[in-house]
């Protein structure tokens, strides 16, 4: 257990009906809320009203910044710190899921430097300073409203970029689980890869010291395959709902990382895939992590994955270690495409291998990737391959 | 899993070394230092002269408090609260174990108030405000370091008291594990006893929809039942030493919480235990938790009891879940008792029923303590009289 410095500022207002605080907060960093939000989801859906309702009786001006991506674009950012700087916006209100709230904080700082924004992704401009930022989660995956990160990407570049920074940190964040029950079966399973994922970037490590967060990591595992499947079957299942949003949060806000080694692997792999061709994120890391996975099983690895399979599945630990570890990759690419009913072939969703040259060379940035198995670009090749 | 609302705002350092960034951190709050401790021992181990080095290169001006007692009492809280004012102090440094930071928080929020600190506990006293607080922690036990709780002791009235506030959250602790390599066999096994009374307090309820906190509560015990034994045998083990360390912050910190029925049952009655007999926290909760598991065992609560031995112990899942339950508080026992150690019975400490009468009209404020099973007045002496 490495030396580490543990540090999560974000509120959190966890449970139905929570939004009713929404006002007090919002007023407490000031008059004026640049709202940013996706597609018209939110206007089908009601939410959009309530939270003009809620704002209205905290007598708060509001503006708006519609439209921002899946995979959000640099232009949507520079816009939308544009508007805050016009308007001497004071604090920044998300409403979505991880593309929105990643994009509002980088409005947040953006509106506080001269800098272009992209230069924080390109050029390390500084992140001296934000505006608040108050998030309203929507879809259970990226746990950006409890993080200090944010992922933007330039599409003519094709760059997909993260940063991080602590005054990026939402201020305060609602999750309530009720806003997830429109999330339909695509995005629910491609959420829950994502954070399946955030989870085994910390997980799979050759550090042996912490049992403690080992076994929290496990629990959280179980807790997305047990109802990620509910919540399928039955969208609005609070029970369901609930677990997979509190373990979206968990899996990235810090709770689980306790001076692990943090080099991550499939995320790397995916921004690419994404940068490229823009397919949704919880499913290029559902089509990479089995065979990254497969690729990193050696001597070495063998007991990760071992315990991997006997805690998380419930592999019978009498077995020869290879043949359990075996055993839960071919669990999880079940849980990924069967279960969760995800494509598993990047040829299913139109990319061939027309860019894997380039793409395995951005993935590591021209070095190597200095994850659970460090990978250079022949290695990412290879892997991008076996995805076909 | 009922609506809840989460606010950690502590920065933690955790690692060996960490100290170094102690200076830093306190400059940050002022000029002035009040340094809380409790015996000589952080003086022979040579932290005293460290810090007092690390404040002297940050050019701190340093008043000190020492000797807080275990199970702090209100006139050490008084007499902090009055040197703060005296002295004009900025910031208030606690070292020690939850006795010293328990105190600490009361000196900090009795310096900025004319009321008298003993008044938060039984007077309702505001807290509007506090001095920052920063920790440096030497025993894991209590979880002090990252909670907004603490627990004052009136010996004159047989009271200890708990009060929580946001104002009393350490703004930040340093959490080196290896300043815990010196404590003894018995507080090592006494702090191991509370931490998992922590997680039972929460763990044992009624609702049955957050799934993936107990996974994590599940995972919180066996981390301390693996590692307590082995920082018996190896007091400078610090893989041991760290996973103890942050299982003890996290058991009480509002990580686990999630909106849980919140009412506490074995805390209560050993406070009324310490208030009258001034024994060890950890050994009183060690002492009274088996008898009470055996008087809530029901068959409305079997079930939990049932998960508790599968998941915690390990028992065979196909036994009958009342026959698991018992083996499982058998276990228990078994662990407090011989792994650790500790004394099985209050009459092996001094303890007989004289106050019995008083002590558990004081534990359930002559009304009900609405746990895991609701106790009144008669339940609770009767717990009381089982563990004589």
């Amino acid at each position: 257990m490495k030396s580490f410095v543990y540090h999560v500022p974000t509120k959190v207002y966890f449970g139905e009906g929570q939004l009713c605080h929404l006002g007090e907060e919002l007023k407490q960093c000031g008059k004026k809320v640049l709202l940013s939000y996706g597609g018209g989801s939110i206007k089908k859906s009601g939410l959009y009203d309530l939270l003009l309702e809620e704002m209205k009786k905290a007598n708060l001006e509001v503006f708006e910044l519609a439209g921002i991506e899946p995979n959000p674009r640099i232009e949507s950012v520079r816009e939308g710190a544009r508007l805050c700087k016009q308007h001497d916006i004071d604090v920044v209100l998300a409403v979505g899921g991880g593309s929105t709230i990643d994009a509002a904080k980088f409005i947040a700082a953006g509106a506080c430097t001269d800098d272009d924004p992209w230069d924080f992704f390109v050029a390390g401009a500084p992140i001296d300073k934000a505006l608040p930022l108050i998030t309203v989660l929507t879809l259970s995956a990226t746990g950006s409203e409890m993080d200090s990160c944010g992922v933007i990407s330039n599409m003519e570049t094709n760059d997909k970029l993260a940063r991080y920074s602590d005054h990026v940190f939402p201020k305060v964040s609602f999750l309530d689980p009720t806003l997830t029950y429109t999330v339909n079966e695509y995005q629910t399973a491609c959420g829950s890869a994502d954070i399946l994922s955030h989870i085994f970037e910390v997980y799979f490590n050759m550090n042996k010291d912490l049992y403690m967060l080992d076994t929290v990591m496990e629990g959280l595992m179980r807790t997305v395959i047990k109802y990620a499947p509910i919540a399928l079957r039955e969208p609005e299942n609070y029970e369901a709902r609930a677990n997979l949003m509190w373990a979206s949060s968990w899996a990235i806000n810090g709770f689980i990382n306790g001076g692990k080694q943090q080099a991550w692997s499939c995320h790397p792999m995916e921004h690419v895939l994404s940068a490229y061709y823009d397919i949704t994120h919880g499913l290029g890391l559902a089509i990479l992590t089995p065979r990254w996975m497969k690729y990193c099983l050696d001597e070495t690895r063998v007991s990760k994955f071992y315990q991997f399979g006997v805690n998380v599945f419930g592999i019978d630990a009498s077995l020869e270690p290879l043949e359990v570890a075996e055993r839960a990759i071919e669990e999880l690419s079940t849980f990924f495409f069967r279960t969760l009913g995800l494509k598993s072939r990047l040829s299913e969703v139109g990319i061939d291998d027309t860019h894997f040259e380039q793409m395995s060379q951005k993935a590591c940035k021209g070095g190597v990737l200095a994850g659970f198995k460090p990978l250079g670009k022949e290695d990412i090749k290879k892997i991008f391959e076996r995805c076909l």
